[in-house]
This record gives C-alpha cells, sequence and structure tokens, in this order.
C-alpha cells in the first residue's frame, strides 16, 4: 500500500502556514510551523536555514499574494501604484508589520521593489545621498497607513475630546476603509508634491 | 502581626505589567498580568473593567513616560516637537504599536494630545473637513517611523540590491538612530512644508 502521499513541502508552504500563526497570535516559532504543517521540525530546515528565512519568505510571499501591474506613466504615478500595492500587502497582516521592520530586507522579490523606487525617485532628480532618506519616510508612511487601514470604525472616541474642533473633525471624516482610502491618498499627494520641489529647497537636502 | 504590607495595586500598576510582557511577547492575558502583579485576576477587575481599558492605561503610561514640554513657538515648531514626543514614546514600545492602532483612542491624557494637533492645525488654516485626514497622515508617518527606529542597523541588505543606485543609497544612508532621526526629519520637512500651501492647492482639499 505504501504510506499516504502529502503534498510536498515547499519554502512557501511554510511561509503561508507561519504567516496564519503570525496573523492569529502576533508571533510563530518553528515549532508551531511544523505542528501546523503535521511535519518534524527537522524538516523545516531542509528547506529554510532557521527564523531569519522564514520572516523573509512571508515578507515575499506577502507582496506577490495580489499581482502588481507596473503602469506606464510618469514618474510619480508609478510610485503611487508601487506604494498602493505596497500599503495593501501590508494591510492585509498588521501583525507581521513589526517583525518584517524589525528584520533586514533581503528577500530578493522585495528588493526588486525598492530597485524600482529608488530607480524612479532618482530619475526624479533625488541625488543618492538623500535617496535612502526618501524611501524611508515613504515605507514609514506606507507602514502606518497599513495599520490605519486595521483600525476600528471609530478611530478616535469623540466623547472625550475636549475641543469642539476635534468633535467636529471626528464627524465630519467617515468611517471605515473609504476614510483610511481618502487619508492615505492625502499622504501620498503631500509627499510626492513636496518630492516635486525637493531640489529646490536647501532645507530639505540631506544634512 | 497582620498581613505583610503589599504595595497598592493601581490602574497604572497594572499598565505597566502589561506593558511589560507586551514588549516581551506582542501580546497579554488579563491572567499573566494578575500572575506578573502577584494578586488574583479579579482584582484587576476592581480598577479596570477588562482588556479594553488595559490597552487605553498603556497608551496614557506610554506618553506620559517622558514629560512632554509645548513650546512656546509658531505651529509648525509646536507640530514638530508634538510629533517628535509622540514618535519617541511609541519607539520605545513597537510590539504595543499594532494592538494601539488596532483600538479606539479614548484615553483621557491622548485624547488631549490629539485636541491640540487639531487645535494647532485648524489655527494654521486647514478646514476642518479635512482636518482628521491630516492628522491621520501624520499619524502614520509617526507610528512608521516608531517603527523605523527599531529596525535593525543593516535595514536593507545591499547584497540583493540589483540596481547601482539602490547600493550608493543604501551606501550613504549611514545606520542607526542617525540615520532613523534623518529620515524622520525630513518627512516632518516635507509634510508640514506641503501642509503649509495646502489651501492654496485645490487638489489637495478634501474629495
Amino acid at each position: 500500500m505504501g504510506r499516504p502521499a502529502t503534498p510536498k513541502l515547499s519554502v512557501d508552504k511554510i511561509a503561508a502556514a507561519a504567516l496564519a500563526i503570525v496573523d492569529d497570535r502576533g508571533e510563530f516559532t518553528m515549532g508551531e510551523i511544523a505542528r501546523a504543517l503535521a511535519v518534524r521540525p527537522s524538516s523545516l530546515y531542509n528547506h529554510l536555514a532557521g527564523r531569519t528565512e522564514v520572516i523573509e519568505a512571508m515578507r515575499a510571499r506577502v507582496f506577490a499574494e495580489e499581482p502588481f501591474a507596473r503602469p506606464r506613466a510618469p514618474w510619480d504615478e508609478v510610485l503611487r501604484s508601487l506604494l498602493r500595492h505596497y500599503r495593501d500587502a501590508f494591510a492585509r497582516h498588521p501583525r507581521l508589520i513589526p517583525m518584517l521592520t524589525a528584520h533586514t530586507v533581503s528577500s530578493p522579490d522585495v528588493m526588486r521593489m525598492y530597485d524600482d523606487i529608488a530607480t524612479v525617485l532618482s530619475g526624479a532628480g533625488i541625488p543618492v545621498e538623500g535617496l535612502l532618506d526618501v524611501i524611508t519616510v515613504l515605507d514609514s508612511f506606507v507602514i502606518g497607513s497599513a495599520l490605519d487601514v486595521a483600525a476600528p470604525d471609530e478611530v478616535w472616541d469623540k466623547t472625550q475630546a475636549r475641543t469642539p474642533v476635534l468633535v467636529a473633525a471626528v464627524e465630519a471624516a467617515g468611517q471605515g476603509r473609504a476614510r483610511a482610502d481618502r487619508a492615505f491618498e492625502l499622504g501620498l499627494d503631500l509627499l510626492l508634491t513636496a518630492l516635486l520641489t525637493y531640489g529646490e529647497r536647501p532645507n530639505l537636502r540631506p544634512r
């Protein structure tokens, strides 16, 4: 009769199992992944060297969950599309975010996105000495915005506000994904408009 | 002889214990807090109604850990100071961040900071209909920047970059807190400069 056929273990299968655990609990161990896949922990190490590689495999998987079509468009539209894709990827897995930001980005597929962003920004006139600072600003905004997508419908309890202006602002803002999307697009507008004139402002050049 | 004197339980003591657990594991339970404080779980409920109130108590505690002196200065300097204080507070507790962003802000002390930000922005000419979107943009940037403070010295593995521009950018960026601080200040510059002209740009008004 032989043993029953079991689906073959792969890096992506390990990443998927780890991701489900992190989505649920905000953490993972190699032992939990092995249990979820009904394999021995030692089997995992035939595919990955350990925890850091699992994290990089999750990073790659999250970006690849939805297809990304790079538009043929001016640089700022290309950048907007890349950043929207990036926010949506992280927004599906808010509990993974602090794990990803605490580890060096080395996944080749994700580095390709940063290659792309660096090329776009460089082509737009951002000097190489300030390029990573600009990427970090965009990165931080995108990551915070991904967490904002996961915010509750009521982000601020207006009954605790003391100023009429904050009460009115909370009432005007609306709720849910539409609220988060509108704020994200405003942030892209503000940042990209400011970047358009980056080179012209001596105080915005790297210090 | 009587019972030995034990330090009195308080909301802030419960928040401190919960924070230590979240810093360590990214999660907490009421049972874990009770064990850490060597009290019965039921004792906690004499001070707090449950999990949500513990999260709000942690939010308040984190903002109060360091004193904040509001400068007497133009609105953009006041806003920068507030946002720096806010980033530093969150940066000390990166694993708390997704927990805070997933819950409605109701802590009166933290709402006072948002009252302050709303008042400053309103005074600077941001209309009330767009005010919460602007606050959300600043919030998202600050939260992402707080996670960036906790990033490893090597944020990007340049051996995985394919473009010379990304390699050169990573090499130019430096490392550690100085790198994170420089990017944060650049982001404040970009966002506040763009906000200064917010009213003049029809495409940046709320849609």
